[in-house]
């Protein structure tokens, strides 16, 4: 069974037209934005169309089932979300929230027997316009009321105001919570957001972890001076260390693993004259490895190459590392499912870990877990020139299908 | 004959409590502020006080002559500015200006017979606020309405506004101008705002030249891509290619000259997210040398470094330099009397360029022009650890004060 690619297509395509950035070409649906909430709209007509039922939870998380889902089971769950990054691509969550509505169709219309309901989810505010995985964190570990009280959004504006506008009770968001077993398993499609599978030639990534990731703040301290009367053999010049120290980076993450990331997306300098040699150059770190050990190894790494190239410029460094999040192996059993299915269907499938965060993460703590990825058009994402061919979409939405089908046609315990 | 150092200091440390920053130490009188205005009447206050009659013109440069002066020969002049950067130090302009007071106050109480008047010049707006050296490019250029009228300040206001508040008349300021040949020679004690005079145990520099200065942005174009999901070995990583560039920046100026110059001192990246690969990263530079040819070579190294940085890593760049200035060599009998004066007192002295822009390079536009460094403590300016000792400062002094004699006691051309 194959799931219906020209009707995938054609909602990925009407999704696409809500907060689309015409200049760009790209998507902003920051979390409970206008556009968003007009996307939540969207979605609920589409599942009132095909006669599914949308349970939606404190947080904004929608549930949807089979009007005559078999009872007595643990479900299993399939999706992601429909928030973006400002000016971000069509895909990235998108592809996994629309195919698991599609999977679910397909197996109603179908009337296939399965011992197990199958539920799609879509995720509230994966992007973190108010806190990063916000409803799937939510779903594993609950908020309080002070927490939620203190979110604010990219503008400024607080979470709670967006929930009032909505007519929604912060009561009921402080009482989503899914307990470990309620749910049987959960599968989410998603784009890989990196080059791999489109280079090496492959279908499908099965995937086997999601990174573990930290960061820091590594401010390098020298001397302010005058820019004119200083000679360059009398500096202690902070950003000159700071440049040396970031071109150490590759060579670092090269030396933990080859999955190793390191990243310097902001750096500042103070004073922050033209004419004044900077007295302190602060670059802010990512770094990221499946491996929790070498992921620790990495931030190690990472310090003494600062503190070694601080030393001979003559500099002080302080390091204020973030607090790692641990990397989240997925469930061997369905990774070994998925890959049956790809070499059912005679698609080329790797074993890949994921290099960014996932709502699929917080249900690994509560349910078995597992994440398909199909191949990102170079790599491209977070920006209007993410991509996927629409038959590696489709590849992707069969492979999920037939995961599901199998995950919800096991003997259900007696409850 | 000597200077009164007692007295200097005093005008030295008065001064300095007019625009004390409490918390640092540090100075800020940025020009036409509260604090430079209230600088200004004090420092009329002090000539009155010394029987000395002051001009002021149109830009607010202030001209101080003794009553009784000789008349008929064309004047010397004298002096440096009293307005600072934000949080400056207490030397920068103040010492020269003081000094140039106290000169002429030693000369008039001596009644030190002179074929020359001797003028003590407080110069407008040296740091810039408004204009970097506002008056003194008054007086060797002129400036028309139009560009005054678009003069603005550090925090936005329009020159013409304090202009106004000042009861001054823009008419007078488009007319403030001083012709070739009108003043008979400069000099401007500062000091060195750098640490070769100290580290090499001089008491005087003899200022040989005022470097030439450039400067540019440099602008590295790769990929804004997922931190996470991007391979190291897959990225375009325009703020690693920025970062290799600043490191080269050492040895393009060695390759130059000792006394080149090049500091980046600003660097922004794009999009600037902690987890987004830099797709575009931007330098500041600016670059010095005293000779123009090798100004032009330095600019045209940098460049190339900066492309062949860049071609290594797979970025492209674009370069906008800025229209150079040109170095100002100084006036070679100025500088041969004020040997001759550091000689007589037995100080220790050096030729040294000065790295600096200073009101002199204007006036060698329209007089011979020489200046004397007095040593920085650890090179330290534009900071409130700016200093200089009191028994430096009283060499400095009575070596300008000799150099004034002798400058103003030659026999005047008949007019």
């Amino acid at each position: 069974m194959k799931i219906d690619i020209d009707r995938l297509r054609s909602d990925l395509e009407t999704l696409r037209t809500i907060g689309r950035v015409e200049e760009t070409g790209g998507v902003s649906r920051t979390s409970f934005s206008p556009a968003d909430r007009e996307a939540r709209r969207w979605y609920l007509e589409r599942c009132a169309e095909a006669g599914l039922v949308v349970e939606v939870d404190g947080l904004g998380n929608m549930v949807v089932s089979a009007k005559d889902e078999p009872s007595g089971a643990k479900p299993v769950w399939t999706g992601s979300h429909i928030d973006s990054v400002p000016d971000g691509g069509f895909l990235d969550g998108a592809l996994g929230s629309m195919a698991a509505l599609e999977c679910l169709r397909r197996l109603t219309e179908e009337k296939v027997p399965l011992s197990r309901p199958v539920r799609a989810v879509v995720f509230a505010d994966e992007e973190g316009n108010y806190n990063h995985l916000l409803g799937s964190t939510g779903i594993a570990k609950g908020f309080d009321r002070a927490r939620l009280e203190a979110m604010t959004g990219r503008d400024g504006d607080r979470l709670t105001d967006r929930f009032a506008e909505l007519g929604w009770d912060l009561d009921a968001a402080t009482r989503t919570k899914v307990e470990p077993g309620e749910v049987h398993a959960f599968v989410e499609l998603h784009i890989e957001q990196g080059p791999n599978l489109e280079a090496d030639g492959f279908d499908i990534g099965v995937v086997t972890s999601i990174v573990g990731l930290s960061g820091g703040k590594a401010r390098f301290h020298g001397s302010a001076d005058h820019a004119g009367t200083t000679p360059m053999t009398k500096r202690r010049d902070a950003l000159l260390g700071a440049a040396e120290f970031l071109t150490t980076l590759p060579g670092v993450a090269a030396s933990i693993s080859k999955d190793a990331v390191a990243t310097c997306g902001l750096i500042g300098v103070e004073p922050g004259g033209a004419n004044v040699v900077p007295g302190t150059a602060t670059v802010t770190l990512d770094f990221r490895d499946p491996d929790m050990g070498r992921l620790l190894a990495l931030g190690e790494a990472i310090e003494r190459s600062a503190r070694e190239v601080a030393a001979r410029h003559g500099l002080t460094v302080t390091w204020e590392p973030d607090t790692p999040v641990a990397p989240v192996p997925l469930d061997q059993g369905i990774r070994e499912t998925i890959t049956a299915a790809a070499e059912g269907f005679g698609y080329r499938h790797t074993d890949i870990p994921s290099g960014a965060g996932h709502d699929s993460q917080n249900m690994a703590l509560i349910a078995p877990t597992a994440m398909v990825f199909v191949p990102s058009k170079n790599g491209r994402s977070h920006s209007p020139a993410e991509d996927t061919s629409w038959e590696d979409i489709e590849k992707g939405g069969n492979v999920l299908l037939a995961t599901l089908i199998e995950l919800a046609s096991d003997e259900p315990a007696t409850p």
